[in-house]
């Protein structure tokens, strides 16, 4: 058999047998792989068997870094050397409700550290800042690189939707995987957040690691073990790395839905904050701001909470949404709302934010596909969270639609009610770096 | 995310997935992927990402026999009912030189036993049982349903060309094995297999499932377990169905290429057969004949013995050769051919079908796709088998030659000679019915 060769008889093949029997890739094999497959000369089903192979077979740590740095190299790698000072960026492996990159970005950014961050729009039951952002009216989450470098110097932060070409490799893998049942895989995982980060050219960058029913991530092993990947690839570049390890089994605060969440983001910045959304944003900003100003971070936390309080890291969310044109006053949420009560008294003992997730998403708030259009308008927002004791008859959540039905049952069912209140698990599990 | 749904909420993530984690699929999941997959619902990426989780993960008895069914069921079941008597069908799982179906067929049929066959084309360093019959002029391999039933009543023998729509499932999926890297899975390979014998109507099948380096099986343990699944298949339809396992480390017999092995094939049933091919097919036959003549061992090989020296069994292959159309007087090999000396005295200890086979293929003799052409009359001719003593400047072998060429060197490496002559290993490993 001979496919895709090229001058020294290197085949996908050859590449697809060796990891099949649990070989180590060379640097120069993987490279054929992903080049081969941006170029077409390897086609979907050999890389989507190449995928599976390594989603069973696995990759050591080398493997793991050789393909980060392959998919980098595969596009625009951003170059940040125009901005002045301290640059961080933060990504999380994706929550319902997540809303902590709207209120973590102004409260550093308004503390003098700098924000240059790059995302991506929501997929799945997960959402993502960039549609969070688009749902305030004018908001423009494209800028130029000239532009992003200016805001960034001037105000401290700026959040752009992903340029067309930074890390093409891992958005046509990314593509594939997602129909090919391949996702599942750490090295794949961590390769592919990275990948981004790294090419983003942020100086620290910070990863919360979700795990739970709504998170990628399931098993806390799992959650842990991602998280030494990440910390490994990014030392690899000599860029501080911390992964937080967070819990994702009930949504993170109250509300799920864009704009829903722009809005809970908004009463966090001005210090009236969910306690676990606050609990995780002031966590992640004491280990930046502990970093960076070199402080206790005892000293950190006291700053920031007085940041929120004092109504400063509301303004630099107002100067910071008003410098990308959006308009604060015309965010508006569906006016069509309904009441959900619940059928039993009880405590609150689980809350699926998965589950929870894919109704925000089929009620149009999320998307199957990257190119379907979404409703920024409509979403849930949670009355009690776990913990809490409910009464029959009293409310549960409310549900704010538009054009697309939502079946009660399905959203009781998310819901797991008892006479007994079980220990509560806990918020943050760990941090690495 | 929601790709493929029928009527039952079934997607084709859910079944990779549960392969993935090494589950056990439900007819009715197999069933959707495979229909799925032949009417294009379900792509080829998904396919083969589903192939590499089975290669990797196995398959249950159960899921391998369900797998078989349904591919036979994608297309035609030959209906033999018409043919008088008991027919048998044989089948071997590739080997280089391995011309056992062209003195096993005739052999058998002028015995009375009926040899309704059809077989695929060669592909890779392995030869296939129709390229070799094409090579004899006028051959032709493409009967109709009526013609190849008349034949068989007649002249107790026909062997044609799959018919176009048999085991389509099993023709889509090998094509997309082929290109994967998912071929080296014993469920997939035996339900590739007995599909095809299944479908093709005969009462009583019999497998040379080969193991060496020229053969797909590489070890004896996976043959074994390949063969106790082919004869579990067998059993599911209440087919007889017989396994023998065969060394295939070196070729068979001293012919490679398609005339050069007709020839060959020629001779021995002519009674002057070499050694080892002659043992495989009085095994193959002894064993058909004792169970259907119910005679013993030893009273069956007695018979086949006499029938290849008094003519019968050339003269039924004669009959059968100028049934289907060719002509024996112009069955003809290339004029130009070149002999390869030993470089050194000593004890063949090896000599590598696989890489014969694929020097053969390069000279023409065999294809890499499906659509390639091949030269009929070029090949390798072995002078020396393992464990004969060469001197140097003897000849090794002679290459047949038309407009391709052939690495000297290569040739050489096929050999290995020693001083001291090694332990020659079995001919055959054993019989599992």
């Amino acid at each position: 058999m001979c496919y895709n060769y090229n001058g020294d008889g290197m085949t996908i093949l050859d590449i697809i047998d060796k990891k099949r029997l649990k070989g180590e890739l060379t640097r120069d094999e993987i490279e054929f792989a992903i080049n081969g497959y941006l170029n077409n000369s390897i086609k979907d089903y050999q890389m989507s068997s190449l995928l599976m192979a390594i989603v069973l077979n696995g990759m050591t740590d080398r493997e793991t870094v050789d393909l980060t740095d392959i998919m980098i190299k595969s596009g625009d790698i951003i170059d940040l050397s125009n901005v002045d000072g301290i640059i961080v960026d933060k990504h999380s492996t994706g929550g319902v409700g997540d809303k902590v990159t709207l209120v973590f970005a102004p409260l550093l950014a308004s503390l003098g550290i700098k924000i240059a961050k790059m995302s991506g729009k929501g997929l799945g039951h997960t959402g993502g800042t960039i549609d969070k952002l688009e749902s305030i009216e004018g908001f423009n989450t494209k800028l130029s690189k000239e532009d992003f470098v200016n805001q960034v110097n001037n105000i401290n932060i700026a959040l752009v939707s992903q340029s067309e070409n930074l890390v093409p490799a891992d958005k046509k893998i990314y593509s594939l995987r997602d129909v090919t049942g391949t996702v599942e895989s750490l090295p794949l995982i961590a390769s592919s957040v990275m990948s981004k980060k790294i090419a983003s050219g942020a100086d620290i960058i910070i990863i919360d690691v979700t795990v739970g029913t709504g998170a990628l991530i399931k098993n806390l092993d799992d959650a842990r073990e991602l998280s030494r990947l990440i910390v490994k690839i990014g030392k690899s570049y000599r860029k501080p790395t911390i992964c937080i390890i967070t819990n994702m089994d009930e949504p993170l605060g109250y509300a799920i839905g864009n704009a829903l969440e722009v809005k809970e983001a908004i009463e966090t910045l001005k210090g009236n904050g969910p306690s676990d959304l606050l609990e995780i944003v002031i966590t992640l900003c004491s280990i930046i701001l502990g970093a960076v100003k070199k402080i206790s971070n005892e000293e950190a936390k006291n700053i920031l909470f007085k940041q929120l309080n004092n109504g400063e890291a509301y303004k630099k969310f107002e100067e910071f949404v008003k410098a990308q044109g959006g308009d604060l006053k015309k965010l508006k949420v569906s006016g069509k709302f309904f009441s959900i009560k619940s059928d039993r008294n009880g405590y609150i003992n689980k809350i699926n934010a998965q589950k929870l997730g894919e109704i925000a998403k089929q009620i149009g708030a999320g998307r199957s596909e990257l190119n379907d259009s979404i409703d920024y308008d409509v979403g849930l927002v949670l009355s009690k969270k776990v913990g809490d004791y409910v009464e029959k008859e009293e409310e549960l959540l409310k549900v704010y639609l538009k054009n697309k039905d939502v079946s009660i049952n399905d959203l009781l069912e998310c819901y797991e009610i008892d006479d007994e209140l079980k220990p509560m698990p806990k918020l943050i599990f760990d941090v690495i770096k």
